[in-house]
């Protein structure tokens, strides 16, 4: 069996103590094990510190995006080898995996790409200089400079190579060195990056580092200078927000956490409709990739009340196609769910779920295909439909994280962005339609709950990836429930990793500074 | 005695119970009484969501910005007035109330010269609309958009007025109401200043409420698209940052706390050089202005070694000329600190500081002019000095909010960096050097640990306001021990109220949207 190792202070190391292991969830089969008992944390963080952002941050915004690209480059040169193994560690179909890896590697390219426009700097200019007082002389020059700590990344266990990549790129092109805790479960992908990255020698010393299971106490040794970014539960979002540097020395944090994104069928749309048919694609598309593991998976479906019946049909109709079992079994397009705990909470909020809402798909016998009998976290695409969304609270209040999805009727624009914001906060809606009042209205009213509305009409029925795929132009992340995080966006994604500094001073000597920097 | 009351959903509210007594500081005369047991918090936070911030997000920009103006003038109108009650409450000579109330009246009018650039909108737009996919109709456009909650500002009791002033034109120009909440024992002048507000009718109802002492249970109450802007100490912040909405339902914060803000004399600058005689007098302001109790004062001084006698005897000679008393009595140029409990904590923060550092001046004799014998919390100029700032611990670590600041030595421009940061981050450094090679490193070095770096040279040495003025068009704030928080910085004010929100669909239909908005 595979022992997983973490990565700190440039050396591997192999925990000590008892061991967390690494399953398959289709068969439950042992694939690797991981212990960070014995890593001296405070160590780790420090070295990442010392060594690795003072090597970044002499860096040009070029340099680093050309260790970007490289990273890039590494990850795609080993498709195959990474999509066998989220596969076996994660339950992803082929298709699924993809998704993942090429979103790490897309991802980095991107960034690479706009570092170009950065060339070479080392400090972002933020708006022009302002004159501050009567003369012209006296002006304001805002910066972002690379903060000095570390950014410790703690990600899901959905997205091993997305999640990495996203954020490494963000932090690695602001000049900020980062320790990455992948999700224990499903460890195996970022590790295996991370190893492919740190055989390359892409980056300088301390710039990376890897944490290959528990945290244990790391999370006490931030500084006011460093940053945490998660995406995860909110449970867990609660207690990293309370954590005691947090608190008390202003640990900059970032969260992803729950979100009960929706997707609106238009007042105006028509069934059979390009607008129409977009809508079934995509909310179908959501509940089954990834086997709804994905954090901007639509989980409310909101329909004209008098669609309401045929819309339930056409999407059970495309659900029923889905095969369920192991993802190296031929002609299986769903896998399993990515763990026993998630297995266990995912049928927990099913049963939530049916106390409200009326069960249109998911109630059957079923039996997974290509695996041991009895074994895999697997559950089947379930469909609720809810004829009094307003009265309804856990379809807005739980977070179903799997192939499951309610459909609600609605009345009109106006109660369509009440039920939507019930969320209390998401990453992403999005809405089907092509009348533009009604677009207007329910966009302008749903916009400030959301991160990202995604609005597909006719014309782009086409052309739009859906709103489960997150661009790196656009941010991601929402206010509230989703936990209140901004990441991506272009460059609005160094913002997080970077201090804003205003300089005030002599217009030529702000402009040498800045010429230094 | 005047009885200070609440202004809670649309109305006036005396509290019932023991109230809090509110005193002159020269004098320990009670001057006012307040109390809010009794308000219904989740009402009040209630009434301003709903009615306030409904009403706030109908009006346009430029409709929003001429209520900023129309606050500015009636603060401006009662000048005089307001003087006066800062004079008595606040322990303020007319020159530090004239810095606050003036402070105010121009961060509003600031704000509102800047809506009419926003004109008739309501959502700002973010950036330009980013090309998505391969084809050129799938286009992403980030928005920001008010804040659907209320905005609680809890200010300090330093600036009633600027601290109402500077937070209220951000929120209230991006659209969100506010609740404030001013320190209970100034809170006369804040008083003051909603009451003429009110009269005046210049906003709509629900838009400003007026928490006038205790807040209670009201944080309690707060929701996820709420936010909490605090400005004071850092124990009260991290209390704060616990709060259950804000570590579980993501209400956003912001906070500007504690600041071991430093001036560094470069080591280019000869003593009687028009830049050293600036640094010499934004000294002396810094530690005598409002007593020293400003969020930006200057705590520590770093001078070149060679020149720390000069430097200490030219601060020192200045220091004493300082006519210490009761601010109403002719000739006194500094009064009291705020409450006996900042006279307590200021005198221990003296004790502490003296165990490391050799005082140079504030250790006589001392009789304030114009007051009681015994009455008023009255603290002399006081100045340390010290020879060896990389082996003291306290000077770096506790500030010490009054006339007080330590006068340090340095060997070199990189030493001098290293000094500095070991504040752990503030809201304000300020560099007095004219060698543009001294100014890039130490900039550049000390910028990531600040939010703002103001460097005076020979040719800005008449035009700065100093280091502890906050200019609008600059950002407030600094990273670590100040808190984490960013305010102001122009339009840059508005995004804490505000929700980033990407837009993605045909470019044609987010025009419309953005039109419509």
């Amino acid at each position: 069996m595979q022992v997983l190792r973490s990565y700190v202070s440039g050396s591997w190391f192999a925990g000590k103590g008892k061991p967390s292991v690494l399953v398959n969830p289709a068969t439950e089969e042992a694939l690797a094990e991981t212990s960070t008992e014995g890593i001296d944390f405070a160590g780790a963080l420090g070295f990442a510190r010392d060594v690795g952002g003072a090597a970044l941050r002499k860096l040009t915004f070029a340099e680093r995006g050309e260790m970007l690209r490289a990273m890039s480059r590494v990850i795609h040169a080993n498709r195959d080898a990474l999509l066998d193994l989220a596969m076996a560690n994660g339950g992803n179909t082929r298709s699924d995996a993809k998704f993942d890896v090429d979103g790490a590697s897309g991802t980095l390219a991107f960034y690479a790409e706009l570092s170009k426009e950065l060339g070479p700097r080392r400090v972002l200019l933020d708006g022009d200089a302002a004159q501050l007082t009567r003369g012209p002389r006296f002006v304001g020059q805002h910066l972002l400079l690379p903060r000095r700590g570390v950014a410790v990344h703690v990600n899901a266990f959905n997205f091993p190579a997305w999640g990495f990549g996203e954020k490494a790129a963000c932090a690695l092109l602001a000049g900020m060195p980062i320790v990455v805790k992948p999700a224990t479960s499903t460890a195996i992908v970022a590790h295996r990056i991370v190893e492919l990255i740190v055989e390359a020698n892409i980056l300088p010393a301390g710039a990376l580092s890897l944490i290959a299971g528990p945290p244990g106490n790391m999370l006490d040794y931030l500084t006011g200078e460093d940053v945490l970014s998660f995406t995860g539960g909110g449970g867990t979002a609660a207690t990293l927000r309370a954590a005691a540097p947090v608190v008390k020395d202003s640990v900059r944090v970032n969260v992803e956490a729950d979100s009960l994104n929706s997707a609106i069928l238009g007042p105006d749309a028509e069934p059979s409709s390009d607008t129409y048919n977009a809508f079934v694609r995509d909310v179908v598309r959501d509940i089954t990739q990834k086997t709804g593991q994905k954090c901007t998976a639509i989980r409310r479906v909101l329909v004209p009340r008098a669609h309401l019946d045929q819309v339930v049909e056409d999407i059970a109709s495309r659900l029923k196609e889905f095969v369920v079992g192991n993802p190296t079994t031929e002609k299986v397009t769903m896998g399993p769910v990515a763990t026993a705990t998630q297995l266990r909470d995912v049928r927990a909020g099913i049963e939530l779920l049916a106390k409200e809402s009326r069960r249109a798909l998911g109630d059957g016998a079923f039996e997974p295909a290509g695996v041991p009998a009895g074994k895999g976290y697997f559950v089947p695409p379930t469909l609720f439909v809810q004829d009094k969304p307003l009265e309804a609270s856990a379809v807005h209040a739980h977070e179903v994280f799997g192939p499951v999805a309610t459909v609600m009727a609605y009345d009109d624009a106006d109660q369509a962005v009440t039920i939507v914001r019930r969320g209390g906060g998401g990453l992403v809606s999005s809405l089907y339609a092509d009348d533009r009042s009604a677009i207007g209205e329910i966009a302008l009213g749903i916009a400030s709950a959301h991160g990202r509305v995604v609005i597909t009409s006719a014309k782009v029925a086409d052309q739009t990836p859906g709103p489960g795929t997150v661009l790196p132009q656009s941010i991601h992340g929402g206010p509230g429930r989703a936990g209140g995080g901004e990441e991506l966006g272009g460059l609005r994604g160094l913002g997080f990793y970077s201090q804003r500094s205003a300089l005030q001073g002599d217009r030529a000597i702000l402009d040498a500074i800045v010429e230094r920097g």
